[in-house]
């Protein structure tokens, strides 16, 4: 499957932790669409795709978000050309938290206006920005992963753009409570921001 | 996994976003089945059974258009030799409605006779449609995104039938609530026809 | 993703054919597992465990069927080179067969002694095998898609060795009227039985 | 897809297999969170996700375990150049049991303090052991699936390590029914003893 004749005994081929991860990506997509369920005590069809309405507005913020990430994680192995123990290690943390948004979108999903509901998705969000900051930063740290110099810097400034998504989205913790409307908004930003900054930070690169 | 020695800041390598594209095409096929269920009360297997056919129908309907997008996108995505950042938004808002179709398949089987099921199960293949348009023609907008005019101009061919399928699709809208016979007759049509219609195309291009 | 340069107005790459089957067979292997609830109704767990044993052998049964055509397909898939809009099409077929293996384990596991259950898990592989075998054979029959002679000949006896499964798979349908036990036997032996022809039509080639 | 100019009767690529093997555990390790339901008799949110926490320590604990496993297989595979029928075979009776762990997941999530919940849990990680070194020995012992002398080698310890975190796991047989909390404990330390001995091993092979 590999040509790893240049694999020595620190070094491990990126190939098959991808897969693993785009698996876990598509799946965590394809997933979160079976918590809609048509309400079964509604007077007819109408009315019971009425009441799906916020489940609906839920799956669509997830599903921005999970993309948005795919998107920023493509962005940044491009720039890795091998792997180690602890890349492996720390991407598989990070997938914890993308195999746990199914789970969040079904908590919020059947309490919209909840404070404390808002409170798992973002955290979990957060936690899954810092788990991959630590998989960019420690890629960048170690130059036998990488190509070269300009590679380094790319990764370090997409690991700088996830530390400043994850204090926007620690900013959606106390909003929560303030306004659930407003750390609605929040979270929704998050994502796009992300996005559109890892876009213009490449772009700016050439 | 990739060489990306060409890789320059405005480009992406094509072969995580087919993956990720293929996986959730793939869960969305599988997860289809999910919504058939034996029914509880029935007096036995055989009623049990019979009770499930509507069900059924809807899974082959729904599988047959799911498998002509994705062959239709696989036709597409051969004059595609690289990515820029709207591409990717632009396919994963695509994939937005493939993860959709099992709801839509829940909808339906669950109200088979009901207008307003069908328009839900319409509206999603035809917002499939138009978004698979919009990343065909923003690739053959693109010189730099194919390898050369041939690329482009087959690309072109391809979103004019996804127009085509979208039209047809729109059709099923008001003949959902003339007959509802008329309009799973047009969604049944949708997909073969698209199917059909590429490969003929691609047979005149030689 | 693909080096399509050889690429002409008929065939195409069978790359991303085998992502998606491969795709909806790994999550087909998975999926089963969902069936296989612990009973609500039992005094204790070891009561409820033996109650889902019954369950647990379909699972097993229908696992090791599943498992067993992937592996033929991985055998016939071998010899061919490239494909064409046929072989998608045929292709997709023999997917459909595959994902509604879940609904057939969930039907016999909730029915194991009934005649009608196996009859549906038996017809289902029965159209799977005849629907192998005509990939294999559309294959076999096109020169244009295999890279020699040898290819052809080993694609026909592959597709010879699925008849003969099919046939055994017909067995099952009077035999499931007859005693269920001989009709499970009869089951169990298929997959195996194609397995190792296979394996030893495989070994006489060389 | 595959370069096959090299395949003769007895050897087989091992992509499709990898990719299938990547598939089943990306599924799995999404779909143990579809056994995580926020419960419906509870007085609050916050009460909900109390009664939550043992089936999300739980999950934790599972998806560590196949994590550690999917590891342990990535670093064994990198010394595997080719594969044989029984290769394939071993690694489908492998993959049974990274199936089988959602099932336990939701057994344990529904007894957490109950010895055979443990007992089945344990049992499933010890199997996948058994038959992961059972795959590992099997190409150890084939010459002709290996690239070298050091791969023979390098194989042959991570079969020992397997056997290795099987008596682990066989320890917390007994010791489920003496404190279900040294089991967990037991449980808990197996697959990072499992990643780190793996990851010691190869750096010591330099």
């Amino acid at each position: 499957m590999t040509t790893h004749s240049h694999l020595d005994a620190h070094h491990v081929d990126l190939g098959r932790l991808v897969t693993l991860i785009d698996g876990v990506f598509a799946v965590a997509l394809t997933l979160l669409v079976l918590d809609l369920k048509l309400p079964t005590g509604a007077p007819g069809l109408a009315a019971a795709l009425r009441q799906m309405l916020p489940g609906f507005l839920v799956y669509l913020i997830v599903f921005a978000s999970i993309a948005g990430y795919w998107t920023q994680h493509h962005f940044a192995f491009q720039y890795i050309s091998r792997g180690d123990s602890r890349l492996i290690l720390l991407s598989l943390v990070n997938l914890l938290f993308v195999t746990l948004y199914p789970l969040m979108a079904s908590i919020v999903g059947a309490h919209p206006l909840e404070p404390l509901a808002i409170v798992c998705l973002s955290s979990n969000s957060l936690l899954y920005c810092l788990s991959a900051w630590a998989v960019w930063s420690h890629a960048a740290a170690r130059q036998d992963l990488l190509a070269g110099d300009a590679e380094r810097r790319a990764l370090q400034r997409l690991a700088r753009i996830m530390l400043l998504v994850a204090a926007c989205l620690a900013l959606a913790l106390p909003l929560a409570y303030l306004s659930v409307y407003l750390a609605y908004a929040d979270l929704i930003l998050c994502a796009p921001l992300a996005a559109w900054m890892g876009g213009r930070r490449r772009a700016s690169r050439s």
